[in-house]
């Protein structure tokens, strides 16, 4: 499991004074580009190299709100890998406490979204944080 | 059902050269606020009555990308009320194909974020936009 | 001079209760970039094209807050065309009143950012719209 | 002086493959709360004492573009004190160079936005880092 840590900006709340709820999916995105970056191949070099990682679907449960100037934690994993497609899980943790919960859903494809396969060196990184 | 139309911003691509994704939440959000206001009564006014309406859950199945200048329509209903919280579904259309589809879970609240029953006026708008 | 209408959305207002200040230059983009689709050369086409158009210099004097739900009018024309550069001029009106004045001061490239002449399709819109 | 640092999330880039203009203002943003944060006394708390630190004005000069997973540092200090009004200034670096300089002047308010005098412990945290 790969943890991402990183404080609640005032930019991401909203006039409820808690984080905007699409923010979560901005905090969903970095946790997921870091992991990547930390196994040595990061998602620019992916594109680079011709492979881009939509997104199919996403999905958050918020649980408790999270306000400005907040440390959080974002826990990310990897679970249910296809032919064509892999789901990232994360769970965003606040006081040791789950604050949300979620998932997004990615394929690989060509620079015009056309599918391709897994490339075999995300293919093992997916393996390492399969639970 | 409710159409909000808009258009992309340029500020709501990515890299990829299309809409980044959590920004399809915000397109929800205006047509859900619209929808309000369509109404007689906007969500700025539920406010000031104390009436939050905070999302429990958030969800979207991205079919085909969305581009800069795309000229998009949001349809958007309601479904699966319950006592204390209510689903509005959404489906983004372009060229009057679907590009997206999604829903937000919500429940009303004081401004503390304690749960509260759904209000009477709200729960008319509600009712008319039920399928 | 070119007017853009919109209203503010929820996703653009912080916990202060009124509009983020970095979201003004959201409201400049959309501004310059319809009178551009009005001129029949979208941003998307002079893209497509090999023309760029970055921004050297931003400014924003911010008057009074715009609140969620507002309906404003950024009112925009050119000032200062040079032989490599120009600026857009804005303003944002609401019920009348100039609620935040602002520029932004753009050059012409190539996708790598290299710097190239104002194209003479460009080059007659900014003479239109010169204040 | 004070420095910041932090990377270049996707959601910050735009189709043009680099930082969005606007979201440079997140960055300084970023840098001054934490700057407040650093001093022991945060944004959170003068907004919870009822004193709000809105931006008067904003100005950002951009100098070479930004790309996805920079690593950036935001130096970030305060010039041109006055009785009601002050000047956070800025300056992003990504490998020991300039990328861009901007400023945002400011004033203090109650929730109401009224101008009020700059508190006490706002003032010693300027004195601090007054260039």
């Amino acid at each position: 499991m790969f943890q991402f840590k990183t404080f609640v900006r005032y930019s991401e709340t909203d006039q409820m004074g808690v984080v905007y709820y699409a923010n979560y999916f901005v905090y969903f995105e970095a946790a997921r580009t870091q992991l990547l970056k930390k196994e040595g191949k990061s998602y620019g070099q992916f594109e680079k190299e011709g492979v881009y990682i939509p997104v199919l679907e996403a999905h958050c449960r918020y649980k408790s709100p999270l306000f400005y100037e907040d440390e959080i934690t974002v826990n990310c994993w990897i679970s249910e890998v296809k032919n064509t497609s892999f789901k990232f899980e994360y769970e965003i943790l606040k006081d040791g406490k789950v604050a949300a919960q979620g998932f997004t859903r990615h394929c690989c494809t060509t620079k015009d979204l056309k599918p391709v396969k897994i490339p075999e060196d995300l293919r093992k990184i997916i393996d390492k944080y399969k639970r």
